[in-house]
């Protein structure tokens, strides 16, 4: 199958769960109404589309681990409205569109950032009524902590610890692989989890993404530095006018690049074993590595 | 037992298994300073205090279920720091001490909040180790429910919401059984539910909890009227200067007090039952009903 197909497909799949989990015509309009708002506001579906594909590797019916490839983007939701306000990055726009705090004001913006990551675990928790528990159980911890302290919030807790300091590449490794690394790797840990992976096959899959998340970070710090904003949606260079922890802050274009090439190799590499089957995986990686947006 | 020594026996029991889930000596000083400032800024507990007294109507052990009490009180935690922040209610001070976002800066308040939640889910999970995993499984959806939308984040957002409008009494017991009675009640609930309680048993439970988490509120609507702004270690009057939704806003104090008395002595009612086993959870109401701070 041709790779803007199944993306097409699945973020169907995917877009009309988070409709149906997310009722617009809830007893609550104000906070419904801005939580759909920055739910659909037009995200790449990136980490629940590579959750659906890994558990795909695995199982056939995906229909049962929706919920928690919603919780995912939920998650994913949540902490780019919170990362968004002027506390923390203070931008207006994203995906060409006035970001939350822009349209409902600040504290709305926290209440409903606050209510996605709430709901996110009620999602997870309550497919256990049909997949098995201690998978789910074991998932919701997972995505609890690649959530959390260990992961994304830690990361954007050195972000904004280090904004405008010197800094090492070894830390802008540990704040990226943090910030978003760990959210990506955790979406294709978790498909293979419920797909009941081996601890082998988990570790491979866990390799894949670790590479591609590294990959597809570098990439986006690249593109804020040379990106066309028309197609990004949002303003360039507000990275090295804040003084953010970024790859090309310390590393030249031509070696960022050249780390973008070398992590995808070692994502493809992990995949081998899988054979054909890994074939949608390959073209997901081409498709977050070699993007202008 | 007298209930002053049993909240000094639970309080410490709840402390001990805090300090133990937030050590530290963590990784990540800044975040884990932040969080343990608020949690351990002389909370009364009341939360995880009545969800191992409830437990203890059923169940002996308790030290299975301590990371459950421990969610909820960092759940309580996360809504204070997040609802002191100046785009929602403004306040800089918290029993008696700076409010996070004035030691630490708002961006860090923010980010202190979502990792008290975020790491809440992960301790619900986590007990599922060792305690039957349907029963943690319906704790975790309940808890989640009463803390999202349809319960605290709900009720702030009404609150917000109506911050300044006319309301009736029926919108203020709404944003009141969401705000705070939600997470009251759901501490007995998953208290009953992690012992085993019947449905009736757990029915009884809830009608006790939301008598008293109402009534719990509108003490502290009166105290924040006519409080001592010495023992509750924050400034009184402010619900009025806001236009907030109180009790004391469209009920005279005599009629507040009288409802007060009336949902206090309802909720003994539902104790009845339980007869001798019910006395602490009578007394937790006394104490909390008839209180100074």
């Amino acid at each position: 199958m041709d790779i803007e197909q199944y993306l097409q497909e699945k973020r169907k799949l995917i877009d009309e769960a988070l409709d149906k989990f997310l009722p617009a015509d809830n007893q609550l309009p104000i906070i419904y109404e801005s939580m759909r708002y920055s739910v659909f506001a037009g995200g790449k579906r990136l980490r629940p589309v590579l959750f659906l594909a890994t558990a795909e590797l695995f199982r056939e019916d995906l229909e049962g681990i929706l919920p928690v490839a919603c919780a995912i983007e939920l998650i994913h939701t949540y902490s780019l409205i919170h990362d968004d306000l002027p506390a923390m990055d203070d931008d207006d726009l994203r995906r060409g569109m006035p970001t939350n705090h822009k349209v409902y004001g600040e504290g709305f913006a926290i209440l409903t950032g606050d209510a996605l990551l709430t709901y996110a675990f009620e999602l997870i928790a309550q497919t256990a009524e049909k997949e098995d528990k201690s998978l789910v159980l074991r998932s919701l911890v997972e995505i609890a902590r690649a959530a959390g302290t260990e992961g994304m919030i830690g990361g954007q807790t050195l972000d904004l610890f280090f904004e405008g300091k010197k800094i090492d590449s070894q830390t802008i490794k540990d704040i990226h692989r943090r910030k978003t690394g760990a959210l990506i790797t955790v979406s294709a840990r978790t498909g293979a989890i419920l797909g009941r992976a081996s601890e082998k096959e988990l570790a491979l899959v866990t390799g894949y993404a670790r590479a591609l998340g590294l990959a597809f970070q570098i990439v986006d710090d690249l593109l804020d530095l040379t990106g066309d904003e028309q197609k990004l949606g949002k303003r360039v260079g507000t990275d090295r006018e804040r003084g953010k922890a970024t790859f090309p802050a310390i590393y030249s274009e031509e070696e960022c690049r050249k780390m973008v090439v070398d992590l995808y190799t070692e994502a493809l590499e992990y995949l081998v074993p899988f054979k054909q089957r890994g074939e949608m995986l390959k073209k997901l990686a081409d498709k977050l590595v070699f993007r202008e947006s």
